[in-house]
């Protein structure tokens, strides 16, 4: 890709280009767009950037995404505090929100354990999840990482630890996703949904 | 879209989905990409798209992108100043410097004349490109418009209206694309492949 002669523009191309799934050909477009916008439109951009790195924390008890002491969730007196659903990241809470599916509140993990990439379960929240079941009476806590070798492994030490616990440990169920052809579900996700067969 | 009851992020993924071919999903991944990454990059991001309004205007001569009063092109003495490229659109000078074929100077008409749209001859910069050849001594001007109705429409009317200067007028070619296969091209190009035929 040639330089075009004017240093802020190449300039924007590069750090577009940065983000995930923007080509060059595709950051330039969007460059030529920002720059043919209304100045208004690249102000409220910019100021937006900004703002989500200057007004977000992650919430004290779950550690989700927040703009307070806790986040929107754990702060809702209608959610039930008395289960916790455990995730990988924040993303997968919005996952789980989407489906409304779920009314109680959260736990992020930060990722799972994992010998390979060198996570350890002490760089995990791990310790904070134990400290809130025993802390805030938790009746179950719900365990929705994702389906992976090293998602299974982190369910299983989650589940071992909070064994003497007095709480309910459950993991979401894996399975055909819905809408799918079995002809076109992969061999490992059937062999599941059968080993977790149903009574109909 | 659910909302994530995160109002820095709920305006981040609506600002970015303003842009072309962002839709809410993918904005959304790009906006917890920038949520969780170097505070360095969101600001270095939000920096370059202030810039690009703020130190950008165009050029005082052809009325392409520059920082300056004349951009790189007007201001390169290595080029041919007794060539005028004429183009729709900035974006047009990049495409045609990327093929590194030409070595003249450009003029950005802003458009092309469009009744259906409301675009006059006296909308775009046909006056300037007039009074450039007549100043400059130019001794060529090459229509490099898209080869639409409006863009044919266009370049006649740039012809006639420089038929009495002293100066040549042409057009880019029409016709089969480089690497393309007969079959896959649209009638109207292979007919004008046909009549714009050529010695071997």
């Amino acid at each position: 890709m040639i330089s075009h002669g004017i240093p802020s523009l190449d300039n924007l191309i590069n750090e577009l280009s940065r983000l995930p799934g923007i080509g060059r050909k595709t950051a330039q477009r969007l460059a030529i767009f920002i720059l043919k916008a209304e100045s208004e439109f690249a102000d409220n951009l910019a100021n937006a950037i900004i703002r989500i790195k200057s007004e977000t924390r992650l919430c004290a008890q779950c550690f989700n995404l927040s703009e307070h002491e806790l986040c929107s969730i754990c702060s809702d007196s209608r959610r039930d505090p008395k289960k916790i659903c455990v995730v990988e990241d924040i993303v997968d809470i919005m996952a789980i929100e989407g489906s409304n599916e779920y009314r109680g509140l959260y736990h992020v993990l930060g990722g799972v354990i994992s010998p390979l990439a060198g996570i350890k379960s002490t760089d995990l929240r791990i310790q904070e999840l134990a400290a809130r079941v025993k802390k805030n009476e938790t009746d179950e806590v719900l365990l929705a990482l994702n389906p992976s070798t090293e998602g299974e492994a982190t369910m299983i030490y989650i589940s071992r630890l909070l064994k003497d616990k007095d709480v309910r440990v459950t993991r979401i169920a894996s399975g055909v996703p819905i809408g799918s052809h079995l002809e076109f579900v992969d061999q490992a996700t059937i062999g599941r949904a059968i080993q977790s067969r149903q009574e109909v």
